[in-house]
Parts: C-alpha cells; sequence; structure tokens
C-alpha cells in the first residue's frame, strides 16, 4: 500500500489548512452536520485544495477546532471512509486516499491484462431480474433505514459473543475437531438447541434431529432440495416469501398460491389444491407470515396437520419469527404436534440476535437430517464452528433468554410508538397491528405509488423499499413491510418525519 | 433438565461403590482401558447395580483409585456421555443419565409428543453413503490429528481480526445496508479483493467481477449450478477433489476422468476428451492438486487456455491454495491469462487464515457475477458482512500479508520436518516433496490396510483418514493425504511417532 510510506505527512496539514474555513458548518441546515463535513472535504479534495496522502487532523483536534461533538467527527470519516475518500491508517489517524474514487484510471479496462469484460457464453438459470438486487457494491448509504424487519443489533449481547469467541478462539481444543463432523453443526450447539427448543417451544427431539445451518435461508434451500423434484407441486401463501417461492422455482416445482387472510393460510383452498393435484410440500410461515405478518390460527394449525397426514406432503415450517410476541404467548409450533415426521422446522438467530450473525437451524426427521448434511457439505462444508461453540455457550448459560426479554420489551416500545405514528397517515398507510414480530405490512394507498415515493425519500436520506411488485399479487403491489425493530424510537420518529413530508408532498 | 435437581447427590457414590472390583481393567486386552471402563460402566447400570442421578467420582479421584492416567478416565467419561449413559453437570462432575438410552421410553417415538422418530417418506437425493460423515455429533477428540491441510490458526491474525470485529459491530455504519447489497459480499471486502488479487497474483478486475462467499466449495457449488445442466460433461482429474465431483454429479453432470500425474493433469487426454464430447467444464486445481498435491505446469497452463479457447468450454479455477509455496514462486492463475472470460476463479480465506473463518471469492465475468449473487441469495442470503469488513481492513493494512509470510516460513520447516520423519518409514509411506501447500500424498504400502492402521492409530489418541476410497481411484484407495500445517513441529513428531509405532507393531 503506497500511503504506508509517507508517515511523515502526520499532523502537517493541521498546521497548514483553515479547517475552520473550510469546513463550514451550517447549524440550520437539514443536512446532518457529520454529513456536511464530510461533503466539504470531498469538495476540497476534488477542488485540488488538499492532496492525495495528506493526513486530516485527528477527530479529536478537527472537534476542538470545529466546536463540535467528536463523535460527529468521527461520523463524517466513517462516511469518507465509506465513500472511499480516505484510508484509515491504525494508530496514524485518516489520510486522504491516494486512490480517490472518481478520479483513479479504469485500469481494468486494459484488454491485454485482463479478460472479464467478456462474458461467458454458457447457459445461465433463468431469474428475475426484476428482483431488487444490486450486484454493484453500494457504498453510500442513507441516514435512516427502514428495513424488512430485522432485529436492533445494539441490544444484542454480540459483546458477549465476541467474548466467548475470542476465549474459545485461543482454546486447544476450538482447533481440534473431525474432518466431516461439522458439516451438521458444531456439537455444543446442537445439543444446546435440543434443550431451547424443548424449554423455549415444546420440541422434544435429540442431536440426531438437528443441523445448524448459515441461516434460514439455507434451510429452506436445503429442504426444498431434498424434498422436491421438477414436476413436484409445492404449496404457498398467496403472497409468499419471495426468495423461498424462487428456491421452489428454481428446483422445477410448480407453485400453488393459496390466499392468506387475517389468520394465515386459507386451510380449504389447500384442501381443494390436495384434491386436485398430488402435493409433495407445503410451506408455511406460522408465526408471523412474510410478507403480511399475520399468524396462523390454531384451528389451522390442526387442520394443517390433519390435511398432511391425510394427503400425505411434507410441511417445511419456516418458524424464523417465533421469538418476538407482545399481545400473546405464540403458538406451539406444528413441528410440536403430531405430524408422524413429516414437518421439517426451521429457524435463525439471524432474525433473533442480529443479521449478521449467520446462524440458523433445522430440525428434521434423523435420516432427513444425515442427507442435509451431506448436501450441506457440497453447498458450504460447515459454518464457522467457534462462532456456533460460542452461541452455545450463551444459550446455555442464559443470556440469549435474558437478551430476548429485553428485546421483546423494547420492540413492543417500538410497536407502540411506530402504531401511532402511522395512525396519523391514516388514508395513506393502511395497517393491522401485529401480534408479533419485527415489522408491520404497510398497505400504501394507491395515490402514492411506493418507487416514487421510494426515490423522494431517499433524496432526504429515507430508505424505503420500492414495494413488493415481485411477489406477484397486484393487491399487494403497493405494500412494504416497515421493520420497526432495528431503529430506536427517536431514529423512527426522524424516519416517519421524512416520509410523512415526502407523502405530504402530494407526489 | 431433570439432573439439575439433584446436586446434593455429589460423591455419595465415591464411598458406596467398589470401582476397583467393578470397573476391573485388563492392561493386556486389545480393548483400549477407556472403552473397558466404559463398557463396565454401562454393565452396572443395565445390571442395576448404579442408578440414574447417581454421581460418578470425579476423573481424578478414579484415576487414583484405578491406578491409571487421568486422561484415560476423563476418555471413558466422554464415551459414555457420547453414548448418553451419563450427564456432565458444570462444576459438579459426571452423573449417570437420568434417561438411559436404551432404558428410557423412546419419547421422540411417543406421538403425542414429537414424531421425528419416524423418517420422511419422501425422495432424497442419492447420495454416496460411503463419504466418512457423521451425523451424530463428535464429542470426544483424539489428542493428535493429521487432517487433510488446514492451517494453523494460531499463527493467524484472529486476534487482529477479532479487535476489528468488535470495532466495526460498535459503528452505526455496521448496522445501516441496504436490503439485497451484501449477497455479494461486503462492498469493503469486494473492493480489497480487487487490489490485493492484482498484487498477488495478477487478476486485473473490477470490483463487477467479484463476488465473496462462505468459503471455495460454495463457489464450486455456485460455479457449477450456472454452468451445468443434467447431461453436460465436466472433465476432471483422477484423482480429484470428491466433493466437487460429487456437486457435479448432484447437478447431474458426467464427469470425464482424465489423468493428473507430477505436472497436473494430462492435457492430451483433454483434447481427446473434447473430440469425443462437447465438454462444457473442465475443474482445475492448478496449484496444488486435491488429493495429490500436484502443481499444473506453465505449459499446461498454456495448453489449457488454447484448449479451452478452441474447443469452447468454461474453467472452474480452484486456486484455493495459492497462498503456500516453498521452492518457488507461485505460477499466476489462468484466470491472469487470455481466457476471453472463460475462467471462473475460486480462492478461499478459510484455506489459508482459518478453517473456522469461512470466506471464500470467486472471481468471474461481471454478468456471471450478477447471476451468482442471484443464487446465493436463495442458498443463503449472504455472510456476516461484518467479518467480511474487519477482514478487508486486515487485508488492506497489511496484516494479511504479514501473516501469510510469517506461516509461509513455519509451514516450510514444518514440511522439512515432516519430510524427514516420513524417510525413515520409506517402504511403508511413498511420497514426493510438494513444492507448496499444506499437505504430503502418502500413498501407503498396501499390506497396511489404512482402515486398520486408522483404527490402531485411534486408539492410540491418533486421527488419520482411513483413505481416499471414494475417490474412485483403487491405484490412489491406500493413500491419505497427511497436512503437515496445523500442527507445530513437537505435535507432528509425536503424531509420527504413534503412526510408526502402529505401522512397526505389523499390523
Amino acid at each position: 500500500m503506497d500511503y504506508l510510506y509517507c508517515p511523515d505527512l502526520k499532523n502537517r496539514v493541521v498546521q497548514m489548512l483553515p479547517f475552520t474555513t473550510l469546513l463550514s458548518i451550517d447549524k440550520e441546515s437539514p443536512q446532518p452536520i457529520y454529513l456536511q463535513i464530510a461533503n466539504n472535504v470531498v469538495n476540497i479534495i476534488r477542488e485540488g485544495q488538499i492532496k492525495p496522502g495528506t493526513m486530516l487532523p485527528g477527530t479529536r483536534e478537527l472537534a476542538k477546532l470545529l466546536n463540535i461533538h467528536r463523535k460527529t467527527v468521527i461520523a463524517a470519516y466513517d462516511e469518507l471512509y465509506a465513500q472511499s475518500w480516505i484510508d484509515v491508517i491504525p494508530r496514524k489517524g485518516a489520510m486522504i486516499a491516494q486512490n480517490l474514487p472518481d478520479l483513479k484510471p479504469q485500469r481494468w479496462n486494459e484488454p491485454r491484462l485482463s479478460s472479464y469484460g467478456e462474458f461467458l457464453t454458457v447457459p445461465f438459470y433463468p431469474m428475475d431480474t426484476q428482483t431488487p438486487v444490486s450486484s454493484a457494491p453500494v457504498l453510500r448509504l442513507p441516514e435512516f433505514i427502514i428495513d424488512e424487519g430485522y432485529p436492533d443489533s445494539r441490544l444484542a449481547p454480540l459483546d458477549l459473543l465476541n467474548r466467548e469467541y475470542r476465549n474459545r478462539a485461543k482454546q486447544a481444543a476450538a482447533r481440534k475437531w473431525l474432518p466431516g463432523t461439522l458439516a451438521g453443526g458444531s456439537p455444543l450447539l446442537r445439543e444446546a438447541l435440543v434443550s431451547y427448543l424443548l424449554e423455549s417451544r415444546g420440541l422434544n427431539i435429540q442431536t440426531q434431529h438437528t443441523m445448524v445451518t448459515h441461516g434460514a435461508q439455507m434451510s429452506i434451500y436445503i429442504a426444498a432440495s431434498l424434498l422436491l423434484q421438477a414436476g413436484d407441486h409445492v404449496i404457498v401463501g398467496d403472497p409468499s416469501y419471495f426468495l423461498a417461492n424462487k428456491v421452489f422455482e428454481k428446483l422445477g416445482a410448480r407453485l400453488i398460491k393459496v390466499p392468506v387472510d387475517a389468520h394465515g393460510m386459507d386451510m380449504d383452498a389447500v384442501e381443494q389444491a390436495c384434491k386436485k393435484h398430488k402435493v409433495n410440500v407445503l410451506y408455511v410461515i406460522p408465526h408471523h407470515h412474510h410478507p403480511t405478518t399475520v399468524t396462523l390460527s390454531p384451528e389451522r394449525r390442526m387442520r394443517l396437520l390433519e390435511l398432511s397426514r391425510r394427503f400425505d406432503f411434507a410441511i417445511i415450517e419456516d418458524d424464523y419469527d417465533y421469538e418476538f410476541h407482545y399481545s400473546s404467548a405464540p403458538y406451539l409450533p406444528l413441528a410440536s404436534g403430531q405430524h408422524e415426521g413429516r414437518v421439517i422446522y426451521i429457524g435463525s438467530f439471524s432474525k433473533s440476535i442480529a443479521s449478521s450473525v449467520r446462524i440458523g437451524f433445522m430440525i428434521a426427521p434423523a435420516d432427513f437430517i444425515r442427507q442435509a448434511i451431506q448436501l450441506r457439505l457440497m453447498i458450504d462444508l460447515r459454518g464457522d464452528h467457534i462462532l456456533e461453540d460460542a452461541l452455545a455457550v450463551l444459550i446455555q448459560n442464559g443470556d440469549v433468554g435474558r437478551y430476548l426479554k429485553k428485546a421483546n420489551k423494547a420492540y413492543f416500545d417500538r410497536l407502540n410508538n411506530i402504531c401511532t405514528s402511522l395512525q396519523e397517515l391514516k388514508g395513506i398507510i393502511d395497517f393491522e397491528r401485529p401480534s408479533g414480530g419485527m415489522a408491520i405490512w404497510a398497505r400504501f394507498n394507491k395515490d402514492y405509488p411506493l418507487a416514487k415515493v421510494a426515490d423522494a425519500a431517499a433524496a432526504k436520506g429515507l430508505y424505503i423499499s420500492r414495494g413488493f411488485q415481485s411477489h406477484g399479487n397486484l393487491r399487494d403491489g403497493n405494500s412494504i413491510r416497515m421493520g420497526f425493530a432495528a431503529m430506536n424510537i427517536g431514529e423512527m420518529n426522524a424516519a416517519i418525519e421524512i416520509l410523512s413530508k415526502v407523502l405530504k408532498a402530494k407526489i
């Protein structure tokens, strides 16, 4: 790295540049101060007033110079770093990057050196290009993000998990494991799951019924791959979790979509579908349906189990959202009922602890798990067994339980808060209060097309989804999941204020 | 857990039962002592001489009583625990399990509580049941493990990675990311890969040619899934990495196996195969072939690129072992040559830093990466973006480079050491010194069948593989990869001493 060769530049700038003038701040501006600073630095770089390789003043110094809080300067530098305008040199500070984002030569287009400009001319899987996935890295982030329902990692015991991870990583046992024994997950975590799932949701299982995966999505992928062959029929809700639908479609299965109302999937429609087709699999999200957040009622759960026995189909029970309930206790999973091994039960700690903790699980008959592990070996060998061990310890010593209690309480407050705020947008946004989970299903009045709302919000620093058009249900085309868990009440109020302004500007 | 309610039982047994008589040991028996103890305990449980809920003596006490090493008692208790005969109570000790394995009601068969005893009657993928994968957790570990070639995580900058992880996890930016932007990997890591791969191996790419995966295996799985359809032809080495073969077979591809000699894949055989069949993909591990550790020569690399252009097939270049070289500098990857976008390049940090750090990457044409990201979304959404960010920082600030230098030096010493040790087993073990990597391809004399060697070694606390029978090549059936990187020289010498004893006992 070039920049390592100019340590002598340190602090030079502090004496040279009149930062109080260059980085003038307008405290009345709607633009946050940290962004003003970042943008000003970008401007003086562009204008050549400050050169690549130059050190910026330390955060303490600049905070003093500008008479603002040091955290604001840190946020500004983070932003500059995220946009690649500065490099951060450990124990030295922030330096203007040698390769500036919009100035560097396009060296990768030289044909003599690289051949990745050409496209491989081989058949691809046909996929929906509508899916809102960007393959280019997005380096700039909006100030507020209304996600589709993720936990707030600030509440999660990530420090404890990290400490346990460090402790275990240093132990010799962490390096000792037999090849092939970890594809199903760390033995400790599988053991911990057995008691955790018994205590939290009445699943009476042994370790051979458990498997750790890289998140609920991988469980869905593996279960579906084992259960489905091309031409098979899968019953899903209408609408349903679109990435599960994509997995089933990729495997060549035919989707039978049944309506989802306030009590979950319509079981009469399921029965009719079973009479018409040989149904192989039904995919259900009993708490809380994705995207509409409804809970499958106990009566329908009983009926579903009865139908699965009568028509002999397997159930993929995606219970990713079991942990968060506010109005009442959760219903026990289908997997705890009389299903004679027909239920594949799926859960995830990515949804209950933090989206970065990529650990999910699958509960199924032992022979199914054995084959699932074989498939998992092919997909990605195994997970991070040290992290899995560390999570097992946190489950067993009660840290996870304590965190979930705390998070339930916080999210209950956040749900109350967002419901109150959204009441004031009645007529524009329509919703039913969910009994649990981390999102509200918000149906926008069709006079407020979400794509336009999202664009207008983005300009004001708020990200919201452009809508669930890809769910194949026009009725829900102008709706989104509004996650209320990841932001605290202050942040959410600021986000809703931006949204209100956008909506009331009558776009 | 029931057993938590009887802590008062502690130590009761020690005074009551005549363990020296009950657990009589035969030091002449071929059965290991720990197994004798375990079996004897099972017998006295079965005969009712010791009841569920009773505490066993501590490992120190029992070792003293029986006049054996404490490690042997620990091994016996581990065995009993693995078989579910005892429960281990933290800070208390071992207790006869309340639910004994062959006495307890098969509660998981009780239809009222759980139905996971029954097997799901749905079609599974046919898979090789020979693969040495245990679905049951293995809690007991041998003292020494000769793996198939993994790095020594003690040398790796895991502390630095962990510190960076913690720092980033606390930053607001770590919680802010746009849905769908991380399936290809953290933007920071993709950016870091661009310069890292240019500097370390001459790959001249942009971020849109990069993708972060959950390890090299996932890259293989995704690349193969996009490239292959049922009936397609794939050229692989004979032998080759068996989990890649399994992926190709699962996708319905037909394998064409070409010989691998001391310079890698036989290119004449590749050309002949291409003349006979429409070949879609060739899978190659240029440094160092798995399992035989040979390096593909520069001449064959040129020839392979020429053949791929002439017969228009894609190359999956699995360069997982690029980082470690001792005799000479590594050859530049095929991906840095003139391949016109036909090479999918795969690498992994799990193989260069630590097997628990599950981060790999794939380099391919931008359109291919775009579709690979779509597929990855279906498989497991994304990786741990905070860990990916942290790794990016360690790459960029040079920590990864410094570690690799240090590890190369250490592994060179370890390679020298194991070569010297194995020289003394000439005639029993035959091998060629590899030019790099972390393993030796050790061919055992057929008078020493590996399954028997492995069993005898296991009884003495050493794990080695039972052989590569599953590689479908009888010539290599009695061979294994002996990883020399994960153990230091003292540990390896102790391991080889056990192996020597086993071999010289003329089993």
